[in-house]
């Protein structure tokens, strides 16, 4: 019977983006989310991966949180208590890592006044943390810190100023003769220029990886990876030519221009998740001369046929989370070394396609670039 | 009649934080808020300063925005349609400026899912911004854009990573020899070291004034300005030690060397809102080495006997909004120029303790500093 349950629940997994597995007993060990807005006690998590919410709406007629078992009750239904306050647990453990939520109060959706917002679905949601057993590696440590700088760049093809971020390693502003390599990194449908650092971590993983000597130093680049009229709209009508001029004619010659960049093809990466991968695969196929490192994080995978001089390609990697399509990246990958590509996949252990896949995938592809 | 209900109205706007001023009828030119989540049609604002809402709660009981005439009603009840959506408008034109709002459904409160956040009063709110007539001055234009970079500065004094944004210069990338002055720019309370960006514009205020040679570039550094445990928590308890040690004993000199700073008391001034203007008030008269240019931006007033060494001072500069105690700054001023010292008044016409002051406020301190 129990076995029977897992594996229905593996099924909507696949849909919803994380597994649970209820357990016999809940630990009373619950502690505020890391992620929560300053002061909040809620929402909590247990030492199991149970999140407990609290949300107070004395008049309210239902509340109900996106995060749980999804399907027919939509997530977790909170019930009200005498006080006022509307209360309860997830039904079973969630996955490891980043999740993104909001609330359904009478039928309107509202973020949960207790967490940070992230941008993601093309709107500021509510986030929660799930402690991951491998969290080390993106928390906040006693390390030399790296900068993330906003720069606003001029695009002519776009009539706008735009914005980017820029990480640069905690030696940038220390030795101002040193020049560094350019990984340029996309964030997924719904998502900005935000992502990577705030639900990526990826500045902290870059200083982590940095002080244990892990890592060549380098500059990271990221900005929106949209241009289509209705700017946040579908991806149906979304086509890379116009951002592929933003990228690489305004933007690369902009941080050429205004960073200590070493400006040629082989110190230059790119990397995107999801439909940054599709991106990041179109634009590298497209531009051979420009990037030498591809990598793809859960946004599909490359072909050897699409590679039209392996010379100048020093790096293909492709990632997953355990919960997508970890064969396809795999046999992929084999494809591509046995054509004398050097590919390299990983796959992230009971992720889906969720931000710990790729704050994992981040610092195995790190290492990897401009050897 | 009519001025009697004026006179109402000003009393009243010494409490909201606006005054409003009901007009005959409502010109029918509203547009989305520039501070809108990307897409988003709600909240509206037209060219009079009222301001338009809408938001999906089908089986709400009440909904009610924390805008608008305040008092008995507690802002602007929006009423339902039949098709779920409950709209409504604010009963009078609202300053000119940025505002911070929410909505309070069945007696929760939340956010508006149409609008951006913005951290004030120790939670993330909704903003909106009422097109004030000078606006130019904080807008994106097509000139050189300095950078905001988040720096990670190690706290000794409190044991953490403490965050600070840094502006810098457009030409700060350009010219790596040139050193620059820098002032240390501090928020009010309940906000955090986002605000000055956020909601103040500054960089963009920076941006241009620069462009527009009136001022000479410098760097300014944003950090946050409490240190009590409940880190988040009431200003009862705030003690000035702790954070003047953060300041002067930490940031400084993590500034002065990953920076290029021109790192003496002639060029270095503190600049504070509202509570950051006291907390200004209390560092600068402590720190007469450290410090050469001192604002308070609603923010109290210095006293001429406070100023033990005024040859080491250049400039105090205190201002506020008009609906605000214009008089004590002016008074103030007044006093301390007859003492000789070199004081600067300003006040921001038609506004209170609010943004569009302390916008106003920067840049007409700007071209005073340093020179």
């Amino acid at each position: 019977m129990k076995q029977y349950r897992i594996v229905i629940l593996l099924i909507l997994s696949s849909f919803v983006g994380f597994a649970q597995t209820k357990t016999a007993s809940i630990i009373e060990d619950f502690k505020p989310s890391v992620v929560n807005q300053p002061g909040q006690e809620y929402p909590k998590v247990n030492s199991q991966g149970y999140a407990r919410f609290q949300i107070s709406a004395p008049e309210a007629k239902s509340v109900v949180v996106s995060l749980g078992l999804g399907g027919a009750k939509g997530g977790t239904v909170l019930a009200k208590d005498q006080d006022g306050y509307w209360r309860g647990t997830t039904e079973g453990a969630m996955d490891e890592g980043f999740h993104y939520y909001h609330l359904t109060i009478d039928g309107g959706i509202f973020n949960d006044p207790g967490a940070l917002n992230f941008y993601g679905s093309t709107r500021w949601e509510s986030g929660i943390e799930i402690p991951a057993h491998d969290q080390d590696f993106y928390a906040l440590k006693d390390v030399p810190h790296g900068n993330v700088q906003q720069i606003l760049f001029p695009s002519k093809s776009t009539n706008t100023s735009r914005r980017a971020f820029v990480y640069t390693p905690p030696s940038y502003h220390k030795d101002k003769d040193k020049k560094y390599p350019v990984l340029y990194l996309q964030h997924g449908w719904g998502e900005d220029e935000t992502a990577w650092s705030n639900q990526g971590r990826v500045n902290l993983i870059m200083d982590n990886l940095i002080a244990e000597g892990k890592i060549k130093p380098f500059i990271i680049v990221m900005t929106y990876g949209m241009t289509n009229e209705v700017k946040y709209g579908g991806l149906a009508s979304f086509k890379i030519e116009p951002f592929q001029t933003v990228l690489v004619e305004e933007l690369i010659p902009y941080i050429d221009s205004n960073f200590r960049t070493i400006s040629n093809q082989a110190n230059r990466a790119m990397a995107g998740l999801s439909m940054g991968g599709m991106e990041t695969h179109s634009i590298t196929v497209n531009k051979p001369d420009v990037f030498s490192h591809y990598a793809l994080l859960s946004g599909g995978i490359y072909k050897p046929e699409e590679i039209e001089d392996k010379s100048k390609l020093k790096l293909i990697f492709i990632s997953c989370g355990s919960r997508e399509r970890p064969e396809s990246v795999q046999s992929a990958v084999k494809t591509l070394k046995d054509a004398g590509v050097n590919a390299v996949s990983y796959i992230s252990e009971n992720t889906a396609h969720e931000f710990l896949t790729w704050r994992r995938s981040f610092k195995e592809l790190a290492p990897l670039l401009f050897r």
